[in-house]
């Protein structure tokens, strides 16, 4: 604890004057590029990996990055979405998965969160991920390429669930909004999204990500 | 979206080779010194503000740093909360407000969240704050005050529901964890901590916030 | 009632002779070529529309033909999809709106639900719909066309909430079941299907619809 | 599919013409003579058994034809109860459960839905059914019998559900809705209907089920 | 405060001596006659009114004897009914009502409970009582006669709940367990219980209350 | 049942005349000095035990003296406490464990209610008193001991749960409330209350419960 007090008081000596200006203009609203859903691991900083500065990206973290379908929880992921859509207008949405994740080992493994109700809980929201792991992949036996794949169907699956989301889904719908499946991999700094051409997460390149392109726009009326 | 794309980028050629030793640790899992509970608002940086390197805070956030009380909603908040205490065995756990923040504001004007739906809903697990800022504050009429002062008995009412949640209740009963509210006011930088004894947020000192300080230790059996 | 007494002895008198081989047949189980989901209006006879025979449809129906997201109500709708997927393994699912419905309607003018609570409640779950149609079609004005567009955006968005489900999603993903949205308009005798490529509802025609087409088949491991 | 789609084809070329003049009429609004609940199995066609027309039979159908008491779940079978009732003022309710049912086979062996946890869990409907033969009937041990008697008191014991729906006590009390517990046997063509005097099922005579006469009217004030 | 700690001393000084022996017989677990279940309103001493001693009455109490359908609330009523029937093998269940009771009025008036939204919550179990006494008695305007007409219809709608758990509806059935509808007057002592026969309340006679006679009982098979 | 008939026409003939005067001035309302939340445990008599009259105790008693968190249940127990608080404005509220509960020998050996799941999903809200016991006191195997604790843990869990209800947070807050832990030992008559300075339960004194002395109070704003 005292580590992070220390640390605060440094942020507060050295590094808050470069940024204050910056925190006077916040002061009146926050107008962010995008709404970025990642697990609560600490070994990801959404800051710092897409090098971005206060007020430019709204952040949602839970274990798992996991997005209950809309009306299965009244919870913050609801909440938290709907808000960044249709009070603060974001253009964006990414939804990024990593590598090693805990949650989706537990998954994996429910025996290793027996004694955590309310994680199993939760991971019935990521039971569709679980269910095409196992009935689809079952000639995947390695354990290492088992976690990857269960994490990179993960993102696709919440995307799913995610655009059940009423404020996600008539956004989408008028061109307003796009989505986007990442896979942060911390131990190369790679960043994966997925390609729905290709059917599969490629490196990301200097473009928009794609996968909104088969979202369907108005129909002409 | 460029933008995100384009850090990300730049964090790969210009500031991975940094981490690179770091993450490699890494690869093998997580030893987090805190849980770090705070909104989805952009203009807050966790890692920044404790000036914490990855590996070091497992954060969750949602808009308006609520916890719902244990069994009220089987999301993310509950999961993510006994992931870190009974699997992670985080020492400490934070709660941090802020000023400015948007969801506080829309629980003292309830019409302004009217066509959402979800986050209406999510405000009920901060009723509490709602009802403790009506009934007893009704004297306090000046709006920026009012919304601070909601800020902070926000914290406080979270902290009371975060105390409902069983692995949180039993590690802070023998002693092993120790529960700190505080409230961030981006644009001075100035970070406050509640203080018991003289029942009011003070600026953090180079302390252990003293809130903890009240905990039931183990009774002698 | 006297009127359903009598019409069942009719079918006893004069219709079953005819049936009873087919139904000794099936005695020893049903193999259904598709779940067939559609609303509870009386003026909906999906056997006769279809032309099927006793053990070839699989029928959910109720009010407005929604479907929640998984895991938003553990009700009728979630336990017979995964029944008819999971343990009868059909290999298409038809979600069927229909002209003049009042489910539909009373999404539109929600005072016209007032004192029915359930309704209302359970509408939320075509809480996009109304959403979409609001948000991207206030142009729309003339109600008949408003209804249409409403009852034709609902089975897209129930869709939606359909590939939620965990059976759904797995035998997707693998291409052993096929999702198709229609619409039935009862006074003509005319159903419509959803086109993706053209991007709107078009008349039956004598091939399988094609919105199974855009789905994501596996990736190769 | 290709057969569905024949079907309707069918459909339209040779029987829609013989109903155009009715579903003309139908456009105004539906008067169903009914409320039928039964389950999706496909060996059971509502329309077919008692030989009614497009308008006739609002239909409600889920597996097991299971109904969740009031306030149980929001789901779809409150809502299609409430609106039947409420908006169409039926005057009649039949639940009609049926032979070689699976899902009253699976509330008999649970390890048979062990993989389908929405199935498990809509069946805890049911489980005052389940209750009722395991504590009442433990002599009973031909399997088919067993599973004759489950599927009896299960339309039995969803009676007892619908009577908490508000909308079906309010109509029952004043006289106006009576309600109808049936047993379908298809193999046979029978229907067998609840007759409390005997205290069992009995075959359907011509004359208006017994069931509602012991209910309660308005008393005198 | 004090006064109630000062009883508790003088039931410690005066009364607990001729207690005593009868507590040490209960240490080994109690065998109650009935559950009693009421309102929690303070004018209702159970024991008192029915003369009963420690171990006798298995009493529940919450605003408005109200008894949420199974599986509507996973509360303390389903709990503490499975408790006493399944656990304690009780004989008989009384639902007792009484006069001038503030949740029945609250339900009466619902702007009345509009600031408190866990009783207006609660109330919607007891919808059934409302929607009879609006769409059933709209001649009967004396806000008194209304308000004892409420109270009776609740204790027969609650009745109706009560039926709805399966371990209930499980030893009513085998005869093992009796269900009784009352409404307690304080302001007189008089106790009333419904008679199907006659099809209203009565004065509590010296002969078991008949509402059970209308069981059902087990078939011969 | 013939018992509690002839107990009331006792209480009618004998009793009733001494309490007509003061049950008069109750027609009124009611004004109870505190709310009492006990266990349904035959052996409590709440009033006797505090030798209470009529119209001075407002009474919750379900299984265990339990009260989900808010939110967590819209179950009687949190409609009692928002009406007695809200509505009655009670002073104490007193949440009273009780020896040889039941409800706490069935929280430490789950196999004895796995046939009651209503009992079972209840005793999820004394999970952290389970886990308390379970993590902090594994040293402590003499079940009678065991079981002893627990009741006192729970007591001290349930009144963290009953903190979190908006309207006691809220009347604590301004000093209008106070909460009391106790635990009522029928077999010799003693009650324990809570002592924070000690951290154990004492022998309940002739002062007011301390409990309440730790609780915060109005900031000087
Ligand atoms: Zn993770
Ligand atoms: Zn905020
Ligand atoms: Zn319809
Ligand atoms: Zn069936
Ligand atoms: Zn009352
Ligand atoms: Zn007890």
């Amino acid at each position: 604890m005292q580590q992070l007090v220390q640390g605060i008081h440094r942020f507060q000596r050295e590094q808050f004057s470069q940024d204050k200006k910056l925190f006077e203009t916040l002061v009146d609203g926050q107008h962010p590029l995008a709404l970025f859903i990642t697990c609560s691991d600490s070994r990801i900083d959404p800051n710092r990996l897409t090098q971005t500065k206060p007020g430019e990206l709204f952040i949602q973290r839970t274990a798992g990055n996991i997005i209950p379908p809309y009306g299965a929880v009244l919870g913050g992921e609801a909440a938290t979405i709907e808000y960044a859509v249709a009070a603060l207008k974001v253009r964006d949405i990414i939804v990024c998965g990593h590598s090693h994740c805990g949650a989706m080992a537990g998954l994996l493994t429910p025996e290793s969160v027996e004694s955590m109700p309310a994680v199993r809980a939760y991971l019935q929201h990521a039971e569709a991920t679980r269910r095409i792991v196992e009935e689809n992949y079952s000639h995947l036996t390695d354990p290492a390429k088992r976690l990857t794949l269960t994490v990179e169907e993960n993102v696709l699956v919440q995307l799913e669930s995610l655009k059940t989301h009423p404020s996600v889904a008539a956004a989408v719908g008028r061109g307003d909004l796009k989505l986007h499946g990442w896979v942060y991999k911390f131990e190369t700094g790679d960043v994966f999204t997925f390609d729905p051409d290709q059917n599969q997460f490629l490196p990301l390149r200097d473009v928009a990500s794609p996968l909104s392109e088969t979202q369907r726009t108005l129909p002409p009326i």
